[in-house]
């Protein structure tokens, strides 16, 4: 809950606390609720439990917007503004919301500044998808595209390099450089990616398998991909800490 | 189901077919089925739907037991018996049944001979597992194991070396030669390696993140472990093929 109250995404009007919750095992959200001047009712456990999405509630609900999609201009911001060079990721298909939550998490631990998700993509189960991403899919931008060839342009002028992860590609992740500002494109496990990724790809890349017979499922190919370009850039890292 | 026929590893008493599904559509698995002498039987779409667990079922079931666990004779055997050097995994935490199956389904693309769970963690929704994995939970021989000191003890005299994932180690994966014969331990979220586990180990090493405050799911993790053991054993397997 805190991540979601900390960056101000959603539009949150009201904060629902278990009766007998002691304040301070919620002492960073109250505080941050009383900055925001959001307010709080304190309700009995049965009746939290019959709003709540599934039963890990932990005794806090917030009555609050949808977390709205990011725009591409404040994506062009951060690419400008952030030190690092831009790790983007860009999803064609997603297996279900709390992959998607898995997939924003690591995301968010390996570096990447933003998602972009396919318009059909959107409609996941927010509540999951923010669960299993412990707090990321808060603080991440995630930019709504329609067919991704315009967005993808866009992205282009701005020298980020675009690679599309697909089977059949030549070089591997490892023969790649991902040092410099990279968008890295995935398709669903059934179609792949879309011929409107495609081409606005600079390259192709793939991760190498054991056999051919075997795959990765989007959001582990997702991670593999990030810890790769996150391992190219390491030595630039430890001297920016 | 196919993977469940040809690994051998469940008694199935009987093939549930829908009627009306095309044999040109499971002609490898009657097949199979033919060989093995399994019986078959053509049931309703109704009475498929009320015997399945979900509605992906693809109008085949089987009337079988659970898939027994590997013994370690057998996983010592695979290790001594296999060209390449050995790569096991050790889970001390699994998130839910649809990630073991995940895990599973990486673990074998990307060249681990098998994995060695904990009995706490034995149980799980195997359907959900099996299907999230893409017949990997059926092929690849898993391990159930007490502690895990005597286990890991036996590994270790067939020389190989065990690593633990912790957040704290001082080297990161990509410092660690993952060449040679290889077992990846890897704790579970809250509670980290255990004791026992710990003692085993060769060594220590981390997954490098972008801040401490993030970090991956053991899923993720496991998958960027195995992966960077592929990397690093890549031409090697180059010449195998």
């Amino acid at each position: 809950m805190l991540p979601a109250l900390q960056s101000r995404r959603r539009h949150i009007q009201l904060l629902i606390i278990k009766q007998g919750l002691p304040d301070d095992k919620i002492v960073d959200l109250l505080a941050e609720a009383e900055r925001q001047k959001i307010p709080i009712q304190r309700l009995p456990k049965n009746e939290i439990d019959a709003m709540a999405f599934g039963k890990s509630h932990g005794g806090v609900l917030a009555l609050c917007s949808p977390k709205p999609p990011a725009s591409m201009d404040e994506l062009i911001h951060i690419v400008e503004t952030r030190t690092a060079p831009a790790l983007l990721l860009l999803l064609e298909g997603v297996e279900d919301s709390q992959n998607l939550g898995y997939t924003l998490r690591s995301a968010e631990a390996l570096g990447a500044q933003s998602l972009l998700l396919k318009k059909h993509l959107w409609d996941f189960d927010e509540t999951a998808a923010s669960r299993a991403s412990s707090g990321a899919y808060e603080r991440m931008p995630i930019v709504k595209i329609e067919r991704g060839g315009h967005e993808l342009e866009i992205l282009r002028r701005k020298q980020i390099k675009i690679w599309g992860c697909i089977a059949g590609a030549k070089r591997t992740c490892y023969e790649v450089d991902l040092t410099g500002p990279t968008l890295l494109a995935i398709g669903g496990e059934k179609r792949g990616l879309s011929a409107a990724v495609r081409e606005q790809c600079d390259g192709f890349l793939r991760i190498p398998m054991h056999t051919n017979a075997t795959s990765l499922s989007l959001s582990h190919a997702a991670c593999i991909l990030l810890a790769e370009a996150r391992r190219q850039r390491r030595e630039t890292v430890i001297s920016e800490q």
